[in-house]
């Protein structure tokens, strides 16, 4: 029983890392839609998605279906809630990479990122990439200096995020209504993408100390 | 030892609708700062908000707690997987509200909104106040007809959202880069909170049923 039992909690963390996987993968591939642009990209992100949704269902089904059956306690239990609240944050992810992808389809064959703000969107955009890779080293390892690193890629889009609006609110910007509205949502979008992972990687925290680290940025 | 569960139970069901109140209070007080706009008002909003995630990581404590230590089963253990997911929900719309207030406090004494958009943004704040109002309602009584209702605001709320772009997206817009900036956030934070406090009516739902809805919007 213990035995199968340890089994079902080794699925459900590798299971995280599997959607951690897709997601990363999305991001990678959305920012590649949105600064090339690349509207087939842009349309395999899209349809992804929904695989991802699923996969947080079904490891959500599972989760449960071990707090019922098994009814776990200290360690074990963390791991149950941890992932629960791990998979709604990666279904987030999943999402925001989706509306990166969206906006990139909506302008093609226009660049959503204006000349002046390309460098930018393509670091933002580079730096996603890395925190969600990160996320999912860490999601497999466990290993504390993972989630260091990730809040410095963290602070690094932060930063870009405010550059995007000292772009835009500087007297040189000649970006049109329809431009600023976008690249105020993409930046957005960049930067909330990188604040689950952090989230994430707090969760990754109470799971091995029992301290919950509490409200999310 | 049954009752002491059941008492149990109940006060995280309890405290969550506290939570929602806060939360219902929360953007009353950040449209009206919003709207008026009122720097004051939106200094409470800004205020408060730690209170509500304080609020939250304690009702998840304590849903650990019934996990570990009673082992709920079938729709008891429903009811606490649920207050977790729940919780995390209404926390971050305490959230919105308060980047709704401090959006408000940034321009003063200004207003946020362009005399063109604000009656669009003066009906989306009342529109975000009462699907607060009814999720606490939900929450508290757990009709099926509140969630009905609360699908209904939602729409309304995602009209007014593309109305507002489509306003800053036409010819007579005179808006400033950072008017656009401005609303083109406003707007996504009132849409998303009414897209929150939909995805807990879902939660509720599952509560009901056991059939979880899955993804959000």
């Amino acid at each position: 029983m213990r035995e199968v039992f340890q089994h079902q909690l080794h699925e459900v963390q590798a299971r995280l890392v599997d959607i951690s996987e897709l997601v990363a993968n999305a991001i990678t591939q959305a920012e590649k839609a949105f600064n090339s642009p690349d509207v087939r990209l842009a349309e395999t992100v899209i349809a992804t998605d929904p695989r991802i949704d699923e996969m947080a269902v079904k490891l959500d089904e599972n989760a449960i279906d071990i707090l019922a059956l098994q009814q776990p306690v200290a360690r074990d239990l963390r791991i149950v809630v941890s992932a629960l609240r791990i998979s709604a944050s990666l279904e987030r992810m999943g999402d925001i990479a989706q509306h990166i992808a969206q906006l990139a389809r909506f302008r093609y064959p226009e660049n959503v990122a204006p000349k002046a703000l390309r460098d930018t969107f393509s670091q933002m955009g580079e730096l996603d990439r890395q925190i969600a890779n990160k996320l999912t080293e860490l999601l497999r390892t466990e290993d504390p200096d993972i989630a260091i690193a990730m809040r410095d890629i963290d602070d690094a889009i932060d930063e870009l995020h405010v550059g995007v609006f000292d772009t835009v609110l500087s007297e040189t910007w000649q970006g049109e209504a329809m431009a600023t509205v976008d690249v105020t949502l993409a930046s957005r979008y960049f930067e909330r993408f990188a604040d689950h992972a952090v989230s994430i990687a707090k969760k990754v925290q109470y799971l091995q100390t029992g301290a919950w680290a509490g409200a999310e940025a």
